[in-house]
C-alpha cells in the first residue's frame, strides 16, 4: 500500500494528465487502417471516468468533420442545453471533454497550456518494447509534468501512432486468454491503477 | 506486489466468483425503490470484462418477463444466431451470461452448483457497516467457495438489499468529489482490483 503523501502527489497529478480517445488513424480487425465512428457512449463513460479520477482533459480526437459536429452537439447539450438542467453530475463530466482533429492537436493544445510537450503514453493489448509499469508511470504523476495517455478505438492504435509514443502500457491482464475489453472498460481499469486507491 | 502463488490462488478461484447484475430492487435519483431497464450495453460490456477476469458466470437478474425476453433474445442471437458466427469472441464472452428473476433465484443456482450457499458480497457507492477491504475478499478467493458480487443499476442497490448481504465492498475512490461512475466501469474497476495482475 502506497504512503499517504504519494497519495496526495498522485491526486495533485491527475489534472496533469490528459486522455485522448483516437478514432483515426486506428486499425480494423484486419489490421488495416480505418477511421471509427465516435459513439456517444464512449464519449460519456470516458467522461464520467475521467472526472472521477480528476483527469484534467478528455479529447476525442477525429479528423472527419460530421463527426466532430456530432461530438459538438452532445457537449452542448449538456454544457448549455437542456441536459445540464436535468443532470448537473452529467454536465460536469462534460465540461473536461474537448474535440480534436488528430494526436498531434491534441499534443499542440497541450503544449500551449502547459508550455512543454506532454509525455505521450500509448495503450495496447499487446505488449510492446517501450514498456513502461503502471508503478513507474505513477510515479511520473507527481512531477508535475503533462501526460498524455492515447486509447484506440476499433481494434487498437495505428503501427504509425505506436511508433512515435514515448512509452506504452503493459496489457492488462485479467490472467485469461481472452484478450477483447471494451475501450471504455481498459479506460476505467488503467484510470483506477495509476489514479485510484483502496 | 503479491506473490506468484497467490496470483494462481486468485485466477483459480475466479471460476467460483459469480456476478449479478441487478434490475430490481434498485433506487432512483430520489431513493425510491424502482425496477430498472436491462440495457444491451451493459450486458456486452460486462460479459467481456467478466469473461477477461475469468469470472464464472455473469447474470442478468430482472423479474420482468418482456426483459428476460430481450435478455434470451440478445443471447440466443450470439450464442446460436448469426453473431456467433460473425464474432467468435464475442459469442465466447456471453457464454457466461444467464438471466435470472431474482437474487434468491441466483443464490439457489450457485447453491445448487457448488454444494453450498454464496457468500454475498455487495458494491456500493456509499461507505458500509459491513465493509470488507478488496485484499480480504483477494484473500478468500484461494479458498474454493462461491462468492456472489451484486452490482446495483440506477442508483444502486435497494437497502433490503444491503441490509441482508453478508460484506460490502470499499467505494472507489478515485481522489475527487465526483462520484457518478457507470455501474459497468465499477464492474471493471473492481474486477481488476480483485482478480486483475499488472
Amino acid at each position: 500500500m502506497p504512503c499517504k503523501i504519494l497519495t496526495d502527489m498522485v491526486t495533485l497529478g491527475a489534472k496533469n494528465v490528459s486522455i485522448a480517445l483516437v478514432h483515426h488513424p486506428v486499425v480494423n480487425k484486419v489490421g488495416e487502417i480505418i477511421g471509427s465512428a465516435v459513439t456517444n457512449l464512449d464519449l460519456h463513460d470516458i467522461a464520467r471516468v475521467a472526472r472521477t479520477y480528476g483527469v484534467g482533459q478528455y479529447y476525442l480526437t477525429t479528423p472527419y468533420e460530421d463527426q466532430q459536429k456530432l461530438i459538438g452537439e452532445i457537449i452542448a447539450h449538456w454544457q448549455t442545453g437542456h441536459g445540464g438542467t436535468y443532470n448537473p453530475a452529467r454536465k460536469e463530466a462534460l465540461s473536461i471533454v474537448s474535440m480534436a482533429g488528430s494526436i498531434d492537436a491534441v499534443i499542440e493544445t497541450i503544449e500551449q497550456q502547459h508550455g512543454r510537450k506532454p509525455t505521450v503514453i500509448a495503450t495496447s493489448a499487446k505488449v510492446s518494447e517501450n514498456t513502461l509499469a503502471y508503478d513507474k508511470v505513477r510515479e511520473k504523476l507527481g512531477l508535475n509534468e503533462p501526460i498524455l495517455l492515447l486509447f484506440g478505438t476499433a481494434h487498437g492504435l495505428a503501427p504509425e501512432v505506436m511508433n512515435r509514443v514515448d512509452f506504452v502500457l503493459p496489457p492488462i491482464d485479467g490472467g485469461t486468454d481472452y484478450n477483447h475489453l471494451p475501450v471504455r472498460a481498459a479506460v476505467a481499469i488503467i484510470m483506477d491503477r495509476l489514479l485510484g486507491w483502496e
